[in-house]
């Protein structure tokens, strides 16, 4: 089994000069390419064209984007303020920067970014609990390794499930319109040796009421303290196909995904990106994300464990 | 308003030599170019690679490939065999196979296909009543002119909408794999003058959810007579979330897309296309239509009326 390392994911290179260089998301599966970042700003122009995207990935990315800050002497308010407003829905976004405020090092960055990596690796293990042997999973977007900076949140639990023998294939929705499903957990999939199948994301439906999906199983971009789930746009109707269909879907997402102090979904706000990432030629309307009501979560896995409703009650007094 | 009229879409030509000219719709909207078939062999091959694609359009395609097989000298059987086998799930292909049987002649390729616009016209004039002044209506895939040989189902319904002052603006899927949402519905909406916006398939869930869709509006490629319709993969899906969140789905299509010796949607062969449609680089599935279930139908406006549940009667009795 061919793995990605946190490292080749994203790293801080001390120099001198420091710099922040990371996989480019947007040239895979083609081209296996690093972008090097040499200041806060590339390292926020990197979150905001998604170079860099999942959501605990760009909280790894922030941190590192501080360390460079203070590396380079930059003025860290303006660092901080200009990789806060890269990307509005993940909260891991201002998390991480919260984090690095006390002790903007190098060290603490990687600190933060190997605990990622391993909270995805206790997410995997509480996640395989809840599949039986033979499933065949239907995913979306990239909760791989390249979305977490490692192992990966809802792909990690696929693998972890792989790896014990309960996986039996993954169907993996497309993702339109930049296409996540199809050329980057398609990609780490392949490496893992995992079998599955790519899918129009419009796909799901027929698949599901064929009998090809035993659960769905997503990441997340942010998680209202009721349980509500913002993520990549198309999950929230996956998840109204998935009760229609009586097949659970669940959410796997570190702490660092859950954002307590917003009540829930409709609080959160939801990235509206250029129409050109639809079409050119034509009007286009293109949400980024959308929020699943907890009421069809089945379940949220986070390093602490599986999370049942109330989620209200549950995630903030973790199992 | 713009219109095209069904002979830029297909025409006979009698020659000599006889030939089917057709709008190459693989080439929409970047270059408006026709293709020039000169044997049923080549309509056939038309079909199958969706140069001209639309359950009507197909019948109407296919009735022209017997007329020119007849203008060419050719083996009849053998044509009729040829264009029957292009694709599997339209019902509207061996209806126009069988409708040229007794009379395989230029004049009645041209009867047919100017009835199947016909029928679309009456189709629309019914489907407006269906729907209430401010009406923002979801379409999926292509139901147009471009469908249909002229004027459209679905759009057709639209079009008789806007011309009535009743439809607001319509939201366009843009229907992966082929995308005949973003290129030809798109297109033809544009040039009718109807307020419109493409969005990525999966973002339907979530306009549904913001109270942005009070319809949905589709064509099909096969009715059952109990009312299940094959329609463009992704269609099961959106019935399902219109279901979810209290919207009509309506399925407009004339009668010779109602197969009454179907009896229900699990006996409507489903295509199943190319993986290197989705992508060349990874394992993919690629099911070319999925079945919706009659109760998920709010109505099936055909050109005899708008019929309502239980459609095993009011399908086979027209209203």
């Amino acid at each position: 089994m061919h793995d990605l390392t946190p490292e080749q994911i994203i790293r801080l290179e001390d120099g001198p000069p420091a710099r922040v260089v990371l996989l480019d998301q947007r040239r895979l599966p083609d081209e296996v390419v690093e972008l090097e970042c040499t200041s806060a700003a590339e390292v926020a122009e990197a979150i905001r064209v998604m170079a860099v995207r999942g959501a605990p990935a760009i909280g790894v990315a922030a941190a590192y984007g501080m360390a460079l800050a203070v590396a380079r002497g930059e003025d860290l308010d303006e660092a901080e303020a200009t990789l806060a407003s890269s990307r509005p829905t993940a909260v891991n976004l201002p998390w991480a920067l919260e984090r690095m405020r006390t002790e903007p090092t190098a060290e603490k960055a990687r600190e933060l970014h190997s605990e990622e990596v391993e909270r995805c690796k206790r997410m995997a293990a509480h996640a395989v609990s809840l599949l039986r042997p033979g499933t065949c999973a239907l995913t979306h977007c990239n909760a791989g390794g390249l979305a977490t900076g490692g192992y990966g949140s809802a792909v990690g639990a696929l693998r972890a499930a792989w790896e014990q023998g309960v996986l039996e294939r993954v169907l993996v929705g497309e993702t339109r319109p930049l296409l996540q499903g199809a050329r980057l957990t398609a990609w780490e999939l392949e490496q893992l040796g995992i079998p599955y199948a790519v899918i129009a994301d419009s796909a799901a439906a027929s698949l599901m009421a064929a009998g090809e999906v035993d659960c769905v199983v997503t990441g997340a971009d942010r998680i209202a303290a009721n349980g509500d789930a913002a993520n990549k746009i198309g999950t929230y109707g996956l998840a109204v196909l998935a009760a229609h269909h009586g097949i659970p879907l669940y959410v796997v997402a570190p702490t660092s995904t859950v954002d307590l102090a917003t009540l829930e979904g409709a609080q959160i706000p939801i990235e509206e990106r250029s129409p050109d990432e639809i079409t050119t030629r034509f009007p286009a309307r293109n949400p980024a994300f959308d929020v699943t009501p907890a009421k069809l979560i089945s379940a949220i896995v986070t390093e602490n464990g599986v999370h049942r409703a109330p989620y209200v009650e549950s995630l903030a007094a973790p199992v």
